[in-house]
């Protein structure tokens, strides 16, 4: 191995800009656990005159990412400009297909064509490294695909989107409604002026099929992730949640059984003594269930140019000390398609709220059409109104399965008396 | 690489035995992740004919664990026979000159030999793993030596002990005294017959020197681990933690700054809103601190065979992948020796519980000597009892010295009218 691993970095942004200066301050300390000098020869940006933050002098620049594959200088190349398509897949793969080492930040690329470029990566002999790509600074994939590789995982979940745990977090402990934090989270930059990846929950649903393609050892399937995001839940569902003793969580979750695999990804409530409930703002948790190691959790920050740049560059060490092993844990060739199981196999309990008109027999009309869905009701709370006004049922059932639910609640809204579509949150006792 | 790595097993007590299982049990899947079967050959323990639970039909068997580095089939040594000297020692020095792979779970002879042991694998060009000595099924080594290797470490602290957290745990649920919870545990099985190790903290102290080596790549420096254990820990001392809403737990702490690298292992009192206040029972946690990713948190079960088999195995994924990294993340000769800060130079805040005598003036001259040593007391509560009785005054500190308080303390305790040696528990904002 050469003295020198000479980087070329596509994509100056926020990450890009957080990678060339850890690289920068933390220089001696990377020679002295890779054993070599990591460098950075070359870079790749729209624009060339705009002020990063960070010195870019006496490096080669590409107006083209393309560029890197060809330069000769460039040993490993960096993809930090995000999008499934495009600019970062050519990149990626073109430097694969070049024998070029790659590691990237870019969850919605490896979410859509993960299991193609980790082919292409073992076809060529070569790294491909996306640690970043799942929940910051936390070393998630490695964990499962190096430290927990011992253990069967039969449930790998968590908070994976920092922007609506901070969402969640901010409507819980101020008591305000969705769009009013979404509007001050964006004017604070922690949310993107379009907010949709992020709040519709697929965000989390890229990072979900990432990690359960590791810990389960099947081709990313992001196609079969449901996915149900945070713009339905109100402040009323988040105040109910603390009286019932829960916290509402937007959690992604993928289990394996002899069905297959499920993913899904949905607003959930949670129990106060869930190691999750206490995870607040922009933090991440992973949970792993392992069949020997029992559940292990690993937290911290899930974003920022920080975090994600500790992740980058974790990779490139990695890659700096020859570190070689498929991008997914096993060889493209052993991983496993399994059927995807329907969230209307879900087993569980949920919580329900109902805006339903102040009339006789409402209530027995809706306890009968659960019933007949084989829905059992576990409490019921209804809040009393001025006279006229709707009323609010909450209720919980206990464990049932979603389908029959999703059928109860079908009939359910298409009561003259029941005024708005249910709002329905599922019960995870995690 | 030959396509089957061939294991020799030393120590077939509970690790052993649940490292076996877990071979046999997911054979298939670590023939998947490593690419090659994983075997073992032969084995090593004192008993030949004791049930173990595991089959050994087929095995070499040798008497002297020593066999196993002349054993020609052996290609890799896993080293679960324990202590710090004697026939651990000679196996795992005498398989790393013979050019063997070894994997250890052994703590004490790490946190006493590490350095000289790490310089040894080099020097043969072999890999020495030990992630199994560390916090049991959580892959805090690999985290710390790869996942962020990006980042400089300023602060490595943790629950380390799951017996002293299970002790302690108990103690605050139930309310009852020290020596009966431990004598409970031990009666259950989740302390050893001889529980000096574990609530004394020397197995805290063991880890706490072997992370802190990883994650400052400093030599293993056990000798300077200041080290105090759980048996001074009262349920009086618990039960006003949690009315100043604070709860006791065992730490582990590490520390690097410009003075050098500090180690202390004691109770602290911890903040209710510490992620550490709500590792409960057996569970282990460990907070690193870096300078680009920020804090993370890993937490699993800390101890147990199917939790260490879990770490044992997860390194011998790695040695069959052919990872091969230096055991401490730095070469040898780049490890480098940091003065040793005193438990003296600690500045913070402290819990102090004083046994006085019912009599006017005391506590006049308990603040009176605090004071000349710059401690500033923050609150005070005096706990009345029946006449004639000592009385519990509880007070804690404003952020100060240990040196001062030290010295106080020991004036203090000199009154005629403190009646018992003065309890000091410190304060940690983690």
């Amino acid at each position: 191995m050469s003295d020198v691993v000479r980087i070329g970095v596509a994509g100056l942004g926020t990450v890009g800009a957080g990678t060339l200066a850890l690289l920068h301050d933390n220089q001696q300390l990377l020679r002295d656990r890779c054993g070599r000098t990591v460098s950075v020869v070359a870079v790749s940006a729209r624009d060339r005159a705009k002020d990063r933050g960070v010195e870019l002098d006496g490096l080669r620049w590409h107006d083209d990412p393309r560029g890197l594959i060809a330069d000769e200088d460039v040993d490993v190349v960096l993809e930090l400009i995000g999008g499934d398509s495009g600019p970062a897949l050519d990149l990626v793969s073109g430097a694969l297909e070049a024998g070029k080492p790659v590691v990237t930040a870019n969850k919605a690329l490896i979410a859509m064509h993960g299991a193609t470029l980790a082919g292409l990566a073992e076809k060529n002999d070569v790294a491909l490294a996306f640690e970043a790509a799942v929940a910051g600074g936390i070393p998630i994939i490695k964990s499962l695909r190096e430290g927990l590789a011992a253990n069967h995982i039969s449930r790998v979940y968590g908070i994976l989107n920092g922007t609506c745990n901070y969402i969640l977090t901010t409507m819980e402990s101020t008591g305000r409604e969705f769009d009013d934090v979404l509007a001050e989270a964006q004017s604070l930059g922690y949310a993107e002026a379009d907010p949709t990846f992020d709040v519709d929950g697929i965000d989390t649903a890229h990072k979900l099929a990432i990690v359960s393609s590791v810990a389960f050892g099947a081709p990313v399937d992001f196609s079969s992730v449901y996915t149900a995001g945070i713009r339905g839940v109100t402040a009323t569902d988040i105040r109910h949640a603390s009286e019932l003793g829960f916290r509402i969580k937007l959690l992604g979750i993928a289990t394996i059984s002899g069905d297959g695999i499920g993913q899904r990804v949905h607003p959930c409530m949670v129990p106060e003594s869930s190691p999750m409930a206490h995870v607040d703002g922009a933090f991440n948790a992973v949970l792993a269930d392992g069949d020997f190691v029992g559940r292990t959790v690993f937290e911290g920050p899930g974003a920022g140019a920080g975090p994600t740049a500790s992740a980058v560059v974790g990779d490139l060490v990695d890659i700096a000390r020859g570190l070689k092993i498929p991008p997914f844990g096993v060889r493209s060739s052993d991983l496993v398609s399994r059927q995807a199981v329907s969230i209307e196999n879900r087993y569980g309990a949920y919580y329900l709220r109902l805006e339903v008109l102040d009339q006789s027999g409402v209530l027995a009309d809706v306890a009968a059409h659960l019933r007949d869905h084989d829905v059992s009701i576990e409490s019921v709370l209804q809040r009393g109104r001025d006279p006229g006004e709707p009323v609010s049922v909450i209720m919980t059932t206990h464990e049932t399965f979603e389908a029959g639910l999703t059928a109860a609640l079908k009939s359910i809204s298409a009561f003259d008396a029941v005024v708005d579509p249910p709002c329905m949150i599922r019960i995870e006792n995690l």
